[in-house]
């Protein structure tokens, strides 16, 4: 599914104007964004935390080239969905035996 | 930062009526819930990917009450940050020396 999908889903679930719709959808995926890329975390309940963490430095290997590839320290942007959501898609979603 | 912080900030940079952008912002989050419950991923540009994901089964324990717990194959939502996003997280967000 796409951004594009779920503006249709919100424009026939509401009736609001389709441009309202998607300004607000822009809006809102681009000031998450920018709380993260400032380095805030955001909480969205019932949904999850969109959280900003540091990686530590990681050692990889280019195998062919027989070369070590250091990857520093750095932040990260993650997602931990709320424990509501993820029991719904684990109940939803049976392993198949 | 929270859900209501993000909808006053789209509020103050579109000019939309409040309570559209409240409804918009919440038909969204949920929108997005109902795709990935119902086992769909959902791919939003320049953002990132939710992806439902299966996670292998694993045995944890309990040290004090000497018990293995089982935790067996399941589906969990998953949120990968587009490569440009996760960049500009890295970029502006350094670790202290």
């Amino acid at each position: 599914m796409t951004k594009a999908q779920i503006i249709q889903e919100i424009v026939e679930a509401t009736g609001i104007d389709k441009p309202d719709v998607q300004n607000t959808v822009e809006a809102f995926v681009s000031t998450l964004k920018g709380f993260m890329i400032d380095g805030k975390n955001v909480f969205i309940r019932g949904f999850g935390s969109f959280v900003v963490r540091k990686r530590a430095k990681k050692v990889a290997r280019n195998i062919s080239k027989n070369q070590e590839i250091i990857i520093p320290e750095h932040f990260y942007p993650t997602f931990k969905p709320a424990k509501s959501f993820a029991e719904r898609v684990k109940m939803n979603n049976k392993v198949k035996k």
